[in-house]
């Protein structure tokens, strides 16, 4: 496939480079991952066999810089040290708050000087980052940043970070108020799952989570849809942990989000396909989760700007009365809102005019055709925006407030 | 060759990502670049007929972002903004000091605040880089991260950054007093070359790039290293200008450097394979040029790492005397330093260890073998690397020192 064409012309020589980069990394969900006897979060990434017995082997101890979220290091600290302890690794943890209002490239800088410090070996030691989508995000524009790559590994705590933001080669931070504008497409070297940090996370980040699931739910996967609609409810008060009558809900819900996202980000892994299913939801929430935050959070926004989009697709014709109350009522039951008084007409169009602006000229709205469902519509008129919004307005709002 | 391999575990699902991305870009000598009929420095980029003709169709003014280096802007700065005026070009021309001092991730941001405000299309407007190896470096690293992707040109105005810089996917700021600390692996859209920018270049610069063609020359390419041999002190005179004795050496030269080049980057874009003849001439001079900086050039630094390098090949058994000696009158001729008092053996086993860091273990030194060819030796001993050393101070030191 690689190839160097030369041509001659009469202003000299012309090549053409045409090199493809393969990416390769591993999601693997994995039980007891801070348990001493457990050295998946040290060796899991290694692929090569000959590599992993040799550093089995060897008696050099292994080396690790690790960053965490302050919130996750007040709880998982003594968890933390007693396992890079009995395993004797060198290590040093960096514990940050790691917020989206401190989601920043000086953050990231930060992150680069404590490593930098730490001198570690950029291909054998992993940078490793355990927190939510907002530390794994800075630490992987870091780690990529680093010698122009140097591997890392994310360990996600929220329920959104486990099913989202360890997926895919995406990192970032914000920048000039503007949501990921500075960041690369380096996948991790591999993400390391683990349901049980979830026990400790917020009721509302879950439902966080939820959103993004619900999203894929949406766009592919009638039965995930099924299993939220029934099972939501008890995955939030549950928090995902296996007791045996959630279990099998909480893991297949993980397997079939997981999947069908990988389904979806793998093949496109650097965007150059505009068309994405995985954008449901991020064409209104960027402008609105921007606008007020911290007030919402990425799922919640994310829910918003979807809960819009299904009164779109249901004045399109694309789902029916009952569908739409279905979708809708399950949101309202993974306790995600529905409609917010900052998401003005307003505010849709200028985020639906900056969406035109980065994805070529046209629109690209992905939209829900029954349960399960759905297109990439490109020519939905202003008139069916409007009136979606009139009657979303209507039917959802808390009447609390008639801005637009 | 995708693929998502999922497969079960007791602990949950595990997925394996195979994703490969292709990068494409074009690396094109041309002449007149800045000739205001000559459009390849707008629309020679696009390499998808349709695009191109529905561009040259449309009436939308084109949108270019430009950096240009100071001292560059300060001779160009006429001929550039008539060429833009001329082609109706909706512009921003941004005019920084990109010196190596400068090389930094501040500068960097400096060019990412202008560019948001600028407001481009990151799909189809790619950021211009006029200048040196610095400037090309810093714009490329700005393109990459904003957006976490935008296009980017170069328009290599060096000897160094026309056969070396423009070619690759490199870029990179310097951090922590290291050299390239921090960059990504992105090759620009395009690379369009000009030899006339050249005239302006000061003569040490035009040696300066020299030493990185004698690095290809000796490590694939005889007929490169004749060429340098008989032509480089009037390629050095005439600084690459096109009149008639001059110009068929400055062409061919040109054409080989970047022809063998490409063929050592192309297949390794990502640097994967740790063992390469490009580093040649680069394991003791990053350690030498941050040390001395600003006193040497970078491909000083370089020139002086390959002539000892090519006392360690004479003391391995892998030149003649004749063809060491050949090879430093070569360098001479070029006008190059081929020692240095800074480089003492301590800087050399330093840099050596650093480098055994960040190449897996071993040390992977090219060297030549006769004039253009080359190894990769992991076992030079200790012993070699002294008397080579002792003999390269003995026969090249101007005896003003005798440090270490
Ligand atoms: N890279 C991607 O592909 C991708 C995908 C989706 C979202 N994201 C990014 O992810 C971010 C949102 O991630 P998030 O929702 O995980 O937010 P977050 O990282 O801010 O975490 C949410 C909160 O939970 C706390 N927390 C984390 N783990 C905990 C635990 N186990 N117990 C108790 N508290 C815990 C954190 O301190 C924080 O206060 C956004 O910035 C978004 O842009 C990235
Ligand atoms: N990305 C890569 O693959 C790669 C490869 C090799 C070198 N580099 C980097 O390139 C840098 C060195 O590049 P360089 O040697 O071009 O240095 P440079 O960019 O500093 O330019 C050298 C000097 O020449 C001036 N100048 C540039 N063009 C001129 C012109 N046409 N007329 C008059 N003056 C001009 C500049 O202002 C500067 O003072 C280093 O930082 C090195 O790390 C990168
Ligand atoms: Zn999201
Ligand atoms: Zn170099």
């Amino acid at each position: 496939m690689l190839t160097v064409y030369e041509s001659q012309t009469e202003q000299g020589t012309s090549w053409t480079v045409v090199s493809p980069i393969v990416f390769t990394y591993k999601v693997t969900e994995t039980r007891h991952l801070l348990d001493p006897s457990n050295d998946t979060l040290l060796l899991g990434h290694i692929t090569d066999p000959q590599q992993l017995e040799d550093v089995k082997k060897s008696n050099m101890p292994i080396k690790r810089f690790v960053v965490v979220d302050q919130e996750v290091y007040k709880i998982y600290a003594p968890k933390l040290i007693e396992y890079l302890e009995a395993n004797n690794v060198l290590y040093k943890i960096l514990s940050l708050p790691t917020t989206e209002e401190n989601k920043t490239i000086t953050m990231a800088l930060q992150i680069l000087e404590e490593v930098h410090n730490f001198s570690l070996d950029r291909r054998s030691e992993p940078i490793i980052a355990i927190g939510g989508g907002v530390c794994l995000d800075i630490v992987g524009l870091a780690a990529s940043l680093y010698r122009r790559r140097t591997p890392y590994i994310r360990v996600p705590t929220t329920l959104l970070s486990y099913i989202d933001a360890s997926v895919g080669a995406k990192t970032g931070v914000n920048f000039a108020n503007c949501k990921n504008k500075l960041g690369a497409y380096v996948p991790p070297a591999a993400a390391f799952l683990d349901l049980s940090f979830l026990q400790t996370v917020p009721r509302r980040h879950i439902s966080n989570g939820l959103a993004e699931m619900l999203k894929m739910a949406l766009m592919k996967h009638r039965g995930l849809f099924e299993l939220l609609e029934t099972h939501g409810p008890m995955l939030l008060d549950t928090k995902f942990q296996a007791d045996n009558s959630c279990l099998q809900a909480a893991s297949q819900a993980t397997r079939i989000a997981i999947g069908t996202m990988l389904e979806e980000l793998a093949p496109n892994l650097w965007e150059d396909d505009l068309n994405r299913l995985v954008d449901f939801g991020h064409l209104v929430s960027p402008s609105l989760e921007m606008k007020v935050l911290p007030f919402l959070l990425h799922g919640e926004a994310v829910n918003i700007d979807m809960s819009y989009m299904v009164y779109v697709s249901k004045e399109s014709g694309l789902l029916t009365e009952n569908e739409k109350q279905r979708i809708i009522s399950c949101m309202v039951g993974l306790e995600l809102p529905v409609w917010h008084e900052a998401c003005t007409m307003e505010l849709i169009q200028k985020a639906l005019q900056e969406r035109l602006k980065h994805s070529g000229g046209l629109v690209r709205m992905p939209l829900p055709v029954g349960l399960g469902g759905a297109v990439i519509s490109n020519d939905t008129s202003c008139e069916i925006l409007h009136k979606a919004f009139v009657k979303w307005r209507e039917e959802l709002s808390d009447g609390s407030s008639d801005s637009n």
